[in-house]
């Protein structure tokens, strides 16, 4: 059994459980390599008690879970099935504390459970996931940085596709496209922002058209086996002004102080307050509105959260973004993000692209 | 308010409800206009018993969900606020009975509800919605109708770019592209397979290079204003031999049949049969393995489920995927899906892309 199986057996132990069910399919395959979309049918990773784990999987997934699982015992349901009775006849024995993903669940099935299994309290496994999760192992910083190094290349091919005259979406097309030729999926909606719009932080990418004096703004990342990179960049079409250059100035140099502040045994609040500072001292301060970053892997945001009430403690192998930002309403905006792991001594910035203020298209 | 309000109103009147949560975010775009992908942040739209329906929103969402919803009572929550306790503010007075989507709600919200509302009683209002959502209005079918077109004109000019030697990834990306360029995204992940692979219903396009002799299978669709299609098309690149060109006739028949049985009043199971009785008289029913169809609108898998236990009614404005194919297991296979609206009479068919098999590449 792997390592954060039996991490997972020592919580149920040491909490008195009688079962772990995970529903989660970014969770089934961080525990056993089998990666699932089983959208509305059942997928269950089940560790019962002094015995084996097992996975119950749709039957059309059955020979991806045989190919790829390290979890061997596998059992299948059909579309005809009531996937929680074939889940009580594998478990065997009686189920009274069951350890879930609180997060996750919904009310239906955990009705179906109550009511199939006769489970009685439910405790939520959040916090050993979460615990281990954040601490990358060597296999998966060297995807972390595949997938950095991946993101980069696909930037570098789709700036060449930018001129006046071309819209977001044109771009994000290029962008989307030389992803899906590299083989990997974007980690999330790529977002391509220009000119009044890369001041909005949660813009959407859309049918603006480029021109000469725009901010151009890229906050893009992929998916390289299972593990996902997060970047943004920031260039300027043409002239954009000398306001736009000290600003981007700003937001490169709390980039800077944000990184330095990385080590282990920092707290994620001075990390947060680093950044932010910069920007603060700048006179910008109110134009920051969003925290400085958020840990990074199987899923985009996970924990820690990166911003200023937060006192947890950095550790070794866990990697997070640094994204400082200025937004000047309906003029424009910069942000500068980048994957960063933390390392024995301080840390190790996953992604490489030039951070210099490039002027394009 | 709109009549889809209204309903759920009633509904709650109907089954002593003090209030109503939505919470999926295709639901609140559904009932409100507003749409947005809130993710781990707090998004509720409550209907609060003889009271105006608001909407609970993260902070920096709020002006997007003035300018779309159509609810324009709107509260904000920002990241370091408890959106429980904005939410019992807001709520005023007490709620012991509360309707919620149970397929939705996790165990985490439904017990920080239970602690911060109160709630003890807590009932599923997936039927009213259910309903609502099968029987599609004027204005939805426009959209259909508008995302049937666009798959159409993209898998038409994707084609141009499949000649043997490219990959079911490469002609994918292109797919993608052409999507985006177009203005809409995927409905889902755009499906590619060549070969023996088309004979995996749940196949996932990926480096096999297309060769003379494959049969090339496209499942694929986008997302208009919300609404989405989605389509199954078999090409032979070259010659494929009889067998498939027999194989592919008998799908197309079943394909035809399948969308005749189609109209008001027709039970599910009628359709499901009618269209798999075709394949089972040609000797291939151990090789059509799924249902024939299930229902499209917001989501890609909606309610109808068209299958041979499905003793449900058709009824007019309900739009239905029919999608028979027959899968030889490592020689290759067939699928012909189309999108089908239920009228007055019989049926419409959404997707007019043709259907005789085409040779390609």
């Amino acid at each position: 059994m792997n390592e954060r199986l039996l991490k997972l057996y020592a919580y149920m132990e040491q909490h008195l459980l009688d079962a772990v069910l995970i529903t989660l399919p970014k969770h089934v395959y961080y525990l056993t390599g089998f990666s699932s979309e089983p959208h509305e049918r059942f997928l269950g990773l089940l560790l019962p008690k002094g015995d084996e784990p097992f996975l119950l999987v749709p039957a059309l997934d059955a020979e991806s879970a045989q190919a790829e699982s390290t979890v061997s015992r596998i059992y299948t349901h059909t579309d005809t099935d009531n996937p929680y009775e074939v889940l009580k006849r594998c478990l065997r024995g009686t189920v009274t504390r069951l350890g879930v993903e609180k997060g996750h669940l919904t009310m239906q099935r955990y009705e179906a459970l109550s009511e199939m299994l006769g489970a009685e309290q439910y405790i939520d496994v959040a916090t050993p996931l979460t615990n281990m999760r954040a601490i990358k192992s060597d296999d998966e910083i060297v995807r972390l940085k595949k997938a950095a190094r991946l993101v980069e290349q696909v930037l570098r091919d789709g700036l060449k596709h930018v001129k006046a005259g071309v819209t977001e979406l044109d771009i994000a097309a290029e962008l989307e496209y030389g992803m899906k030729k590299a083989g990997v999926s974007p980690a999330f909606a790529t977002t391509v922002l220009s000119g009044e719009k890369s001041a909005l932080p949660h813009g959407a990418t859309g049918n603006r058209v480029i021109r000469a004096g725009d901010m151009l703004l890229f906050d893009m990342g992929v998916a390289a086996d299972g593990y996902l990179s997060d970047m943004t960049r920031t260039f300027a079409v043409g002239d954009v002004g000398a306001r736009m250059k000290e600003i981007y100035e700003t937001v490169l140099e709390a980039n800077a102080r944000g990184i330095a502040a990385v080590r282990p045994g920092a707290m994620l609040a001075e990390v947060d307050l680093a950044a932010r500072q910069c920007i603060t001292n700048g006179g910008y301060g109110a134009y920051f509105t969003h925290r400085v970053g958020h840990g990074l892997g199987i899923e985009v945001h996970e924990y820690p959260s990166v911003h200023g009430e937060n006192r947890d403690l950095l550790r070794e192998g866990m990697v997070i973004t640094i994204e400082p930002g200025i937004y000047l309403p309906d003029i424009g905006g910069v942000r500068i993000e980048d994957d960063v792991l933390v390392t024995s001594t301080g840390a190790e910035t996953l992604t490489t692209f030039p951070k210099q203020l490039a002027v394009i298209g």
